[in-house]
C-alpha cells in the first residue's frame, strides 16, 4: 500500500517555468519525475512505477516474438564508432569523453555498432540465425535543444532492438515481427498510432516506418490520404511535381522590377507592368531559390541553392531529411559575403551549378520539371527574368524534395488530398539491409559454405517517452488520467477523516480490503490535509479508479469516482470492493 | 523455456586470455557476460537473468525496510559536485565530459548531492522525516586499473539508498534498517560476509561498516579477532603501538655503517660492531623512514614521511584510507631530486618536521611511541645514529597507523591474535551525517519551528559484483553452481536424442512438464552436438539441477543430478518431474 502520509511525492499547485506541453507541466506537478540536469529527470517513486509497467509490457511484447534481452554498456570506445563513421556523422550530438588514459569514449546514441559485433563474436553459421535482440537500456544524445520534458531529453530511456538474419526474406519475416509486436505494445499503452513511412536519417539502410502518436505538441509533421491507406513523414512523403508552366515558351526577358521586395509585390508589379497575354502572373510562376550552408560530417561547409516554386515555403527537415547526415541551414550574412555572386533578393539560376563559374551547387524541388517557364532574379539588383526555362536556359545539379507539404496536396500514392497532423514519434522499424554487417565484418557460413554478409533491422521504441505521451493523450485540466494498464496503482482511496474517527478506520480498513484482493492502493491518510485539497491531488495523480470514504459513510456510502468517465456514484459500504474490483477488470 | 538451439549464448573452451579470477573467466566462458570495454561488460541473456534475479532480491529487501524506489540520471552537471568539492576530490576517477555548449558534466560515481537536493527540494518538515530512498542504477568510475571482470568495472550496476533523519537516534535506526536488509539481502543470496568496520573514504561521515565476502581473489584485506567479534577493515583497523624500547637510554651515537644496504645487514653490522650490553640488536630496534608523494585534491603536490618501526612494512592503502581525499604514492627519483635534505638510505627524523629546515611533514605509526629510542639513518651516507629518543630527539607532526598488520597481531578491542583475510567489498553501510546536508543547504523545521540541519545515512550494494562474487563462492573446476534463488533457470534438461527419435520426444515433453509446473526449464535440444559437450556445457553454465534424457530411458529410467551436491541418481520416468519438483523446492 502507497500511503501518501509516507510516499514521497508533493505535489505542486503551479506549473514549472519552464514546461511547454502537458505531459511536462503535469508529471512535474503531480510529482512523477522532478529535473535534475538540462534534458535529464529523475524518477520519483510514482513515476517510476508507471515507467516500470512500460518497461514490462515492451518486455512481454519483444520475448513474445522471441527477441532475448542482452544488456551493453552506455559508455563505449571510439573505434568501433570510427569504423562506421559515426562518430563523425552524428557530429554535436554525440557525448563524447576521454579517459584517465587519454582514450576517446562517447555515450551511445543506439547499438548497433556494438549488436553487430556481439553477433558476430558468437555467431558464425546460418543455423544460428535468425536471431533477435534486444535491450532495454539508458541512452545519450547531446540534443541541442532538449525540450518538453521527457518528450526530447538527453538521457532517456530507450528499448532497442536488433535483427539478424541470412537473406532478404528473413530481414522482412523479424521486420514484420517488430511491427506487431510494436502494435500490440501500443494499444496495450492505449496509445494511439500512426505508422508512417520514415526516411532512413543518419542510419543508412532501406525500408523504414515510424510509430507516430498524432499529438499536436509532437515534433514530428506528417500526411495521412484522405482516401486511401499512404501515410508518411512529411521528411519522408514524395510529393512529386506540382503544376508548373510547360508550354511553349518566350524568350527570356530581363525586366527592372524596383521596390518589389516580396514575392506578392513582384507578382503585382508584373501583372501591371508586363502583363501576360493568356493569364494573370501568380506566385506559382516564380522562383524562389534559397541558399543553405550545408555542414557535412567531416565539419566543411558547403554552399547550396535550393529553388522551389515561389507559392510555396521551404521545408527544411525535408531538406536536412535528404542531405543526412550533413546538417542545413539557412546561409548568414557571412556566409553572402564569401559568394559575391549571389546578389540577395535577386538570385537566379543563371550563375548558379557545379559546372557555373560560382560553382555553387544548385537543386530544384521535383515541381521544377523540365520545359518549366520561371519568373526569377536576374542576379541583378531590382531586376527580374521571365521565361527563364529549365533546361533551355539553365540546368540543376539534381532534384530535391523540398517544398513544405500543405494539406490538400496530392498523394502520392492514390492523387487524392493528403491531410497534415503533427505527432510523437513513439517507435521506428527500421530495414538497415547489410551496411552495418559489411563494415564491420559480419558474415556468416550459408548452406554451401559459402561466406555471407548478414542482413539487419533495427527498431527502437522510446519507453521513458511513451510515458510523456501517454501522459498526452490521457489528461484533462485537473490532471493525469492514466490507463489502467500501466497506472501506479489501482485505486485512490481517500480518506476525508480526523485521528481516531469513522471515516479513517474505515478508509483504513477498505483499503487493506482492496489490498487482500489483489489491488495495488494508494490511501491517502494524511492528517491535517483538507478534503479538497485531497480531492485535487487524486484528480492530478490520476489514478483512474478514486473512492472517497467520507461524511457519506454515516448514510452507509462510499462515493466512487471513474478518472477516465467523469462519473461519481454511491455505493453502499458493503458492495465497494467488488464495485470497484469490477471498474479495475474491466 | 531456453532452448539452447536458439539462445542466444555461445560455451568457451578456453579461458579468455585476460581473465585473471574464476568468475571472470567462467562467466566469459559459460556466456553470461562479455567484454565490450575496458571494464565494461555486455550482459548475454544467461546473464542479464541472474543479474535481474539479484536486482529482485535487493528491491524486496529495500521495500521491506520502507524504502522507496526512484532513479537519478547518470550524466549529471558539475555545479552539485563543485559544491561539496567532490568534482575536485574524486580527481581521476570521476569520468568528465563537456557538452555542446561547453558545459561541464560527470557520470555520477554516487549520487549523495542529488538525493540530497531532491529531498531539499521536496521536503521541508520534520513530520516529513524519516524517509529512506533508493535507486538501482548504473555507475561510473574512472578506475586506474580496472579488472577481474565484473568485480572491479568502470561501468556496473549498484543499488544506492540514503537515509534522511531529525536527529542522531533516527539515523542509527535507519542505519540499523539498512544493516539488517543488507543482511537479508547476502543471507539469501547465499553469499558468506564478514561485516567490518571501514574507514569512510571520500565520502566524509561517521560510523561506516563494509560487507565483505571472505574471499581469496578480493581486494581488501580485514582482520577477525579469534577471540572476540572484532572485524575490521585493515584500512580502519587501529593496531595501535608495537612493543618497542621505552626503557632509560643513552645519548644518541652517530656510528658508520658502510654496507648496510638493508636492515637485515644494518642489525647484522651493530650487533658485530655495536654490540648492546644488554641484548642483541633486532630489526624492531630501527626506524625506517618512508618517503612519500602526497597528491591533495587541488593538485597540489606535498612530500611526507612516515616513520615505522624497521620489522614491518608500510601499507600504503591503510596510509592513503587515513589521507583521503589525497591520494598517495612512494616518492619517485625526480621527487627525491627537489629535496637535498632527504639523503636515501639514511633518512633520520632529526631533519624532518614541519618546524625543521626542510619543512616536511613527518609522521610516525603509534608503535613509535613517547621516550621509544630507535636505530635511524643520520642523513649522511653510509652512517646511522643510535639511541635516537622520540621526544627527546625528534618530535614527529603527528601519528598516522602505517604498518602493515600481521597475522596474529593483537586485537584492539580484547588483545587476543588477530586473523587476517581477504576479501570482496559487497556492501557498505555508512552514517554519513550531517556534511552534505550541512553544504548543501538541507534542513528542515523541528517540532520547534527551529530550523535544523538533516542527518544522512548512505548505503550501497554492488549489484553486477554481487553476481561475480557469487560466482567466486560457488564454482568448482568444472564450471559455476548457482545458488537456486538466482540460477537463471531451474533445471536443465539435456537431450542426448537424434532427430524424431524418442529420446528426443521424451526430453521434449519432459521439459513442457516441468515448465507446466512451474519451473523455468533450459532445455538442451541441439542436434548434432554430442553428449558429451552437452553434459560439460550443463556443468558450465551451472543451473542447480540437471537432467539426462538418454540411454537409460529405454530401461524406464531418467538421470538427475544435483550440481551442488555432485550427486546423479536414476529415477524411473513418471517420477522425474516430482523429484525435481522436490529439489528445487529444498
Amino acid at each position: 500500500m502507497l500511503r501518501l502520509s509516507r510516499l514521497f511525492v508533493r505535489t505542486l499547485r503551479d506549473d514549472p517555468a519552464d514546461a511547454e506541453v502537458p505531459s511536462h507541466r503535469l508529471l512535474v506537478r503531480a510529482g512523477y519525475i522532478r529535473r535534475a540536469a538540462p534534458g535529464g529527470y529523475t524518477w520519483l517513486p510514482l513515476g517510476w512505477r508507471v515507467l516500470q509497467n512500460v518497461e514490462r509490457i515492451v518486455r512481454e511484447e519483444m520475448d513474445a516474438i522471441g527477441a532475448q534481452e542482452v544488456h551493453f554498456p552506455a559508455l563505449l570506445p571510439r573505434d568501433v564508432y570510427e569504423a562506421t563513421n559515426r562518430w563523425s556523422e552524428y557530429g554535436p550530438n554525440l557525448f563524447r569523453l576521454v579517459d584517465r588514459k587519454g582514450a576517446d569514449y562517447l555515450l551511445g546514441p543506439t547499438h548497433e555498432e556494438m549488436f553487430t559485433l556481439l553477433v558476430k563474436d558468437l555467431y558464425s553459421s546460418y543455423k544460428d540465425l535468425p536471431v533477435s535482440l534486444y535491450q532495454i537500456q539508458t541512452k545519450y544524445r547531446d540534443e541541442a535543444r532538449p525540450r518538453a520534458g521527457l518528450l526530447r531529453g538527453r538521457e532517456f530511456l530507450m528499448k532497442d532492438s536488433y535483427s539478424f538474419d541470412i537473406d532478404d526474406a528473413g530481414l522482412q519475416k523479424s521486420y514484420d515481427d517488430h511491427r506487431g509486436a510494436y502494435q500490440r505494445i501500443f494499444d496495450r499503452l492505449g496509445l494511439p498510432y500512426v505508422i508512417v513511412k520514415a526516411t532512413s536519417g543518419a542510419m543508412g539502410g532501406s525500408q523504414s516506418e515510424e510509430f507516430l502518436s498524432p499529438i499536436d505538441v509532437g515534433e514530428d509533421t506528417f500526411v495521412r490520404c484522405s482516401a486511401c491507406d499512404y501515410a508518411a513523414n512529411t521528411e519522408a512523403v514524395a510529393t512529386g511535381a506540382l503544376p508548373a508552366d510547360t508550354g511553349t515558351h518566350s524568350s527570356t526577358e530581363v525586366v527592372a522590377t524596383p521596390n518589389c521586395p516580396t514575392i506578392d509585390s513582384l507578382v503585382e508589379f508584373l501583372n501591371a507592368n508586363h502583363p501576360r497575354a493568356d493569364r494573370a502572373w501568380t506566385s506559382s510562376d516564380t522562383l524562389k531559390n534559397i541558399v543553405l550552408s550545408v555542414r557535412h560530417p567531416d565539419d566543411s561547409n558547403e554552399t547550396v541553392v535550393i529553388g522551389i516554386p515561389g507559392n510555396r515555403e521551404i521545408d527544411l527537415k525535408r531538406v536536412e531529411a535528404q542531405m543526412s547526415p550533413a546538417e542545413v541551414d539557412v546561409l548568414d550574412d557571412a556566409g553572402f559575403a564569401k559568394h559575391p555572386a549571389l546578389v540577395r533578393g535577386y538570385i537566379g539560376p543563371q550563375v548558379l551549378g557545379s559546372e557555373s563559374a560560382s560553382g555553387i551547387r544548385y537543386l530544384v524541388d521535383p515541381s521544377v520539371v523540365a520545359n518549366s517557364a520561371w519568373v526569377t532574379g536576374a542576379n541583378t539588383k531590382d531586376s527580374h527574368v521571365l521565361h527563364l526555362v529549365n533546361g533551355r536556359d539553365f540546368t540543376a545539379d539534381g532534384t530535391i524534395e523540398a517544398v513544405e507539404v500543405y494539406d490538400g496536396d496530392p498523394c502520392p500514392s492514390c492523387g487524392a488530398d493528403l491531410r497534415i497532423a503533427r505527432g510523437i514519434e513513439i517507435g521506428h522499424v527500421f530495414q538497415l539491409g547489410k551496411k552495418y554487417a559489411q563494415t564491420l565484418g559480419l558474415e556468416v557460413l550459408d548452406q554451401n559454405g559459402k561466406r555471407v554478409v548478414v542482413t539487419m533491422g533495427s527498431y527502437g521504441i522510446g519507453v521513458s517517452r511513451a510515458v510523456a505521451s501517454i501522459a498526452e493523450v490521457f489528461h484533462d485540466e485537473l490532471g493525469l488520467k492514466w490507463p489502467r494498464v500501466i497506472a501506479p496503482a489501482d485505486v485512490h482511496v481517500v480518506s476525508t477523516g480526523k485521528p481516531n474517527d469513522d471515516i479513517t478506520a474505515h478508509a483504513e480498513q477498505l483499503a487493506q480490503n482492496l489490498e487482500q484482493r489483489g489491488l495495488e492502493v494508494v490511501l491517502d491518510d494524511r492528517l491535517g490535509v483538507s478534503p479538497g485539497v485531497k480531492f485535487k491531488d487524486a484528480e492530478l495523480l490520476g489514478i483512474p479508479t478514486i473512492v472517497i470514504v467520507g461524511k457519506g459513510l454515516a448514510q452507509g456510502e462510499i462515493e466512487v469516482r471513474d478518472r477516465h468517465a467523469g462519473t461519481a456514484t454511491n455505493i453502499a459500504v458493503n458492495d465497494v470492493v467488488d464495485a470497484v474490483l469490477a471498474m479495475t477488470h474491466q
